[in-house]
C-alpha cells in the first residue's frame, strides 16, 4: 500500500521517497503550517493535548471533518524531519489506562506533533518516551482504528518506526531506511537474512556440462528480486534499489536518481485487483467521505498509487507526483515561509498538470 | 535494453510505449522531416536506394556522422505509422546476392524508408515483399552490422517484428504488439505459454492443512511475474501490464495511464552493472562517437533507461522523458507541420526538464 | 510428465536417470528380449521392416494389441546403447512420399529399432540417415499419431534427440544429455541462457545498506533454480542437478547419487491436478485400454511418476522403481542373457515391493 | 538442515516424514530401549534428573560420550508418541536460577526424557509446565549449547515445537505438524500469508492480448512454489504438500505416498555447497568426534540428507533410508518388543543396503 525509502548521495545528503497506494482517493490537501500554529490531539475522554508548532511544515493532509483538524499522512518540517504514514494492518495499540484529565495523543497525530516541535529523530524518540500515545478510533474511519505504523527520518539519516501491536507501542531503529507494510518491522529485518544472495552484477555466462551459454542482455542480477506488489516483496525490493541505485551528485541529480527508483513502486491501475467485497473500513470510509461511492458497487477494485513525493531532507523541498500528472509539482519550505502570511491548504488535485510553480499554487489561496 | 508495449483504451484508441536502455548516451536529436523531404540509403557497393518522404515525420535519430545522415531510432508520421528499432543480439542477415547496379535499402534506414512512404503496417509488409534489405556493416559501429531488430505499429493496432537471423529475413505478425529483445520474436511467444496461471486477480485467503492465512495487502496476483530485468522476463511482463491495465477513456488519460505502465520498465542507474570488459560494439563505437570515455576505464557499467517515448498513433502526438528528467516533453505532428518551414533538429538534452511547450523549442532552432 | 538425464562419474563411466509421468497406469511390461529376436515395424500401408535383433535388450515396453508387438518405452542394449521415450506434445512428422512397397519405420518402433541393431549412437544418426521415419496413428491410442520424442544415449555420452515437428524430422546433438517435454529441444537450449547466473555456492552473508545480514541455514544457492513441475522448469533443473551433482566413486555410490537427483523430480498424486476434461488422447487411450476407467470420471486427475530408471551404461544394468514401490527392483542384462532361453516378459506390478531378485522374477516366467 | 511433516491418510491415522541434513555424518546409532529403561538427564552443576522409562522406545540417537548416555535425535515410542530434534540455530536459552540441588532437565534430553514418560503431546506440555529446562553446553559439540528446537507429533495428530530463544523457553501449538529450522516457529506462520495464492490446480490456458495459450505440460500450479533448500522455502513446500498430496487408503500406500513426499526434501552431495571456513560448531565436533576430519580441508563443503525416516504413529513403525541406501529398513516397535531382552543399539550404517529384516539385525546384537 506505500513504500518508503532513504537514498543517500554522493555527498551523503539523505532523500526521502514515497509512494501511497489504495483502491480510493482521500479528500487529500496539499498543506503549509506556519510555525506558531495551534494545535491539538485528543484521544478518547481525555483532555486534549494543545501545542505551539516551532517549525513550518509542509505536507500532504486529510482533513478530519473539518481543514481544523487536519491529519498528517507525509510531511516535512524546516529542520529536515520528515514524517510518513503508512497502512498497517495488524494494529493494536495498548490499553487506556490513564485518567480522562492526562492529555495523552491520538496516534493518528503523531505526524502533527512531532513535525511542530522537533528536529531530529533522537529528539523524538526522547520525546515519546514521556509521551502515552493512544491509538484511538477516527470517525472519519467510521469509528475504527486508524491501520498505521509510522517512519520519522531525518537529515542525518537517523530513522525509527513506530508500530503499535499486540498490544503494545514498539519503536524501531530503523537502519535501513526502508518500510512498506504488515507485517511488523523486525519481521522484514529477519526476512533479509534470506536474501543474502542479492548483487547487482550479472553473472551473464555460464558453462553447464560442459556447454557455454550466454545471457544476452543485461540485468540478469535482478532475477532473484522479488517480482510481487506485497509488501514483503516491496521491502525487499526498495532495501535493493536503496542500496545499489548510483549515488548521484547533487541535489537535483540526486531527486532524479530517486524519481527513477520510486516509478520502480509506481502502481498502475488494474495490474492487480481484488474482490470490492473485501475493501478495507478504511476504503469504505474514503469511499462514503469524498462521495466516491458508485451507484453500483463495482466487483474488483484496484489499489494504484495515488501519489509520489520525493524530499529533500537538507534542504527542505517537496516534489510531489499525483497519479493523474506525468510530472512533479515541486514546493520549498523556504520560499512558502517567505510568502505565507498564515495556513495554506490546497485540494491536490490542483496539482494534477505538474508544476513548477506549485509554491505559487498554494501561496495564492 | 528495450522495452515496447502497445496499450489500447476504452474506444479502442492505440498508444505505444517505449524505452531505450544503454549504458551510454549516443547522440540522440529530436528531428522533425517534413513530407518531400530527399531520403536515401546506402548499403555496401549497391547504388543508392532514393526517395522522397509523402509524410511528416517525427522521431528520436542519431546522426550516422553527419545530420544529413540520420537513423531513426523510433518515430511517428502523421498518418500514425510508428517505428522502433531495439537492440537484437543474434542480428543475422542475409547474403547480398544482388548486383551492385540494384539499389538495395540498408537495414538502419527501415525506419526513415517506412515512415517516409507508409500509413500502415500492410502497407509496409506489401513494400518489403519487393525490397531487398541487407544488414549492412555502419561506419558508426566501427564497421559492425547494426544489432537490432524493428517493430511497427500503426492506427489499427496491427503490428509486425522484423527480425534478421539464421541469414534470413523474418517479419513477424505480432498481435500481442509487445517487443523486448534477443531471443528470436517467436521464443518469447512460446515462451508465454510458461505463464499461463498469469492473472491480476489477488488470491489474498488460504486454508492450509486447516490454518486460515490472509494476505493483508493487496498485489500478491504479481507475485508469478518474472522478476528480473532481461528481455524474456521484461517481455512476460510487458504482455502482463499492456493486457491487464485499467482501459482509460480519452488520451490525456490514456497517456497517464501508459505512463505508469512504462515506469514498471523505468531503469535506473546501477540497478545492475556488468564489466566494462563486456561492453558490446554498439556501447564501444558509442563511447568514442560522443567522446563521453572516461580517462579511466570503469569496472563495471550499468544500462539504464535513457529515454520513454509515449505516443497517440490515433493524434500523432509523441512524449517523450529523457533520463535526466522528472516530466515529459510533448510533440504534435500537426503542429510541428504547421510551423516548420523544413527539417528540424535539435539534441536530446533541450528537453532534459521536461517541457510543456516542446514543439516551440524544436521549431525555434 | 518425463525427466531424462545423464549423470558421469568421477571415472567418466556414464548413468541415466528418467522418471515418467502420466495421470493413468499403462499396461506396462518389463521386458527381455535376446539377441537373435525377429522384429517388425508396420506404419500405413508400407510394407513391413523386419530385422533381426543383434543385441539383448532390457527394457519397460508397452503391448500394443498383443505381447507380439511391444513399444519400447525405456530400454538398454547389452552394447550399453540406452533409449528413451518422452511425452512431446508439439509432435507433427513429415509426409509419406514413399511408395507402399517400401518399409518405413514407424516412429513408435525406434526404441527396438536401434537397441536390436546399434551399439552407438554414431551408428544410430548414421542409420537414420538411411531410413526413412513415419509418426503413423497408433491403434491403441485410438489412432492419434503418438506424440513423443525420442533420446538416445550411449556408453560414451553421446546423445542425440529425435523430435518430429512442423511437418520434419530433426535429430539434434544433445551435449547436455537432459531432456523433458515441449517445447522443441533447441528450445530449451536457447532458455539456458536465461540462469547463467546458476552456480551451487552459497552466498550466505550480505551488507546491505550498511546492515549485515545472515541466512542460518544452506541451500540458498538454489534460491534461483526454477521451482515448477513443468517441461521447462525441469530441463534447468536437470541440468542443474546433473552439473552441479556431486560425482562418485564406483557404480554403487554412482547410482546411489544418481536416485538422489531423481527423486527430485519424483512426483507425488496430488502435487498438481488439472480437469479430467482437459485429460490428453494418451489418457484417455490408456484408460480404455487398461480398464482403469472409473464408473464416475472425476473432476482432477494427478499426473505422478510412474516409474524411475536408474541406467548404468557401462555395466548394462538397470534399476526400476515403481510407484508403489519404496525401493528398487535390479536388472543384469548380463544376467538375463545367461539365464532367459527366449523372450520374457513380465506386468511391472511384479516389482511394486522393489527386489534384489528381480533378474530370477522375470526369468521365471 | 532438517524437514519434518506430518501426513493424515484417508481414514485420518497420521504419519511423520523427517529428513537429517549435515555435512557430515554424526555416529548414529539405531537404539531400542525397552520400558523399565533407568534414564538420566545432567544440566550444569545441578542434581541428575533421574526416571524409569514407561515405554519402549525407538529411534536414532548419538552417543554423548559413552553408548550410556544417548541423545535421541529422532524417536517413537510404542504409545505413539514422535520426538525430532532439529537445527536451530537462534537458541539462546533462559539463565539458570535454580538451585543446584534441584535437578533439571538439559533441552538435549527432552527427546529421551518425554518418549520414556508420556504417550501424548497434551501429557508433555502439562510436564513441561512443571519441568525447568536449560540448555546446557553439550561436552560433544566442544561445550557450545546444542542449536536445536524439537516437535513432538502424537496419533492424534496433535503437535508442538519448544524453543528456546530470546532467552526465554517457548511452546507454540503446531497446527500444520510442520517444521523446518530457524527462524522461530511464529515467524514461519506469518510467511505463509505471502503464500494464500497456492493451490495445485494447474491453470494451462490464458487468453493474453486476445492470444490463447497452452501449457503442454501439467505442474504448472506448481510455479509459485518457493525453489530453495533454505529453511524458510522448505517449510512453505512441506506445508503445500503435506496438504495437497493424495489421501491415500491403509498405512501401506500412506508410507509410499509419505515416501515420494520426502523426496522432495531428499538433498544430493554437492546441489549446494559453502566455504568449509564456515562450518557450524555441529559440524566441527561431529568431524572430531567420528575420525571424519580430512588430511587436507576441503575449500566446501556440502549438506545433503544423512536419512530419511517415515513413522506410522498409529501402529508404531519406523522406515529408514540413509543417505548410502536406495531402499528402506523397516523397524517395528512392537517386535523388537517381542524380540529384546534388553536395550539394543547397532551403528546406522547397518541399514545402508535397506533391509525388510532390520528387526531381525537390530536384535541380533
Amino acid at each position: 500500500m506505500c513504500t518508503s525509502l532513504l537514498y543517500t548521495d554522493l555527498s551523503g545528503s539523505v532523500y526521502a521517497g514515497r509512494t501511497l497506494e489504495l483502491p480510493v482517493e482521500l479528500p487529500y490537501l496539499a498543506a503549509f503550517l506556519p510555525s506558531g500554529t495551534q494545535l491539538s490531539s485528543k484521544a478518547g475522554n481525555h483532555a486534549p493535548l494543545t501545542y505551539e508548532s516551532r517549525y513550518d511544515i509542509f505536507g500532504v493532509v486529510v482533513p478530519n471533518g473539518s481543514v481544523e483538524d487536519l491529519k498528517v499522512v507525509e510531511g516535512l518540517n524546516e529542520a529536515g524531519l520528515n514524517f510518513s504514514l503508512l497502512a498497517f494492518a495488524d494494529t493494536h495499540g495498548p490499553d487506556d489506562t490513564q485518567a480522562d484529565d492526562v492529555p495523552v495523543l491520538s496516534a493518528i497525530d503523531l505526524g502533527a506533533w512531532m513535525l511542530a516541535q522537533f528536529s531530529t529523530v533522537a529528539e523524538v524518540r526522547e520525546a515519546l518516551e514521556k509521551q502515552t500515545v493512544l491509538v484511538d478510533p477516527l470517525a472519519a474511519l467510521g469509528g475504527v482504528v486508524p491501520p498505521f505504523h509510522y517512519t520519522v527520518h531525518d537529515r542525518s539519516g537517523a530513522s525509527i518506526v513506530i508500530e503499535f501491536f499486540d498490544g503494545e507501542r514498539h519503536i524501531f531503529d530503523n537502519p535501513l531506511g526502508v518500510m512498506t507494510n504488515s507485517p511488523r518491522f523486525d519481521w522484514h529485518l529477519t526476512n533479509l537474512n534470506n536474501y543474502t544472495h542479492l548483487s547487482n552484477v550479472d553473472h551473464s555466462s555460464a558453462t553447464l556440462l560442459g556447454q557455454n551459454f550466454i545471457q544476452p542482455d543485461s540485468g540478469i542480477a535482478t532475477v532473484t528480486l522479488p517480482g510481487s506488489d506485497t509488501a514483503v516483496d516491496r521491502f525487499v525490493r526498495a532495501v535493493y534499489y536503496a542500496h545499489f541505485s548510483e549515488k548521484a551528485d547533487g541535489p537535483e541529480a540526486s531527486l532524479r536518481q530517486l524519481g527513477h527508483v520510486m516509478n520502480k513502486f509506481d502502481r498502475p491501475k488494474g495490474a492487480s485487483v481484488y474482490s470490492s467485497a473485501k475493501a478495507s473500513a478504511l476504503t469504505e470510509s474514503a469511499t462514503r467521505l469524498t462521495g466516491q461511492q458508485p451507484a453500483q458497487k463495482p466487483e474488483f477494485i484496484t489499489e494504484y498509487t495515488s501519489w509520489i513525493t520525493l524530499i529533500d531532507l537538507e534542504r527542505s523541498t517537496v516534489m510531489l507526483r499525483t497519479y493523474n500528472s506525468l510530472g512533479y509539482a515541486s514546493f520549498d519550505l523556504a520560499a512558502l515561509k517567505a510568502g505565507a502570511t498564515g495556513p495554506k491548504v490546497v485540494p491536490l488535485e490542483a496539482f494534477d498538470q505538474g508544476s513548477p510553480d506549485a509554491d505559487k499554487v498554494l501561496l495564492a489561496l
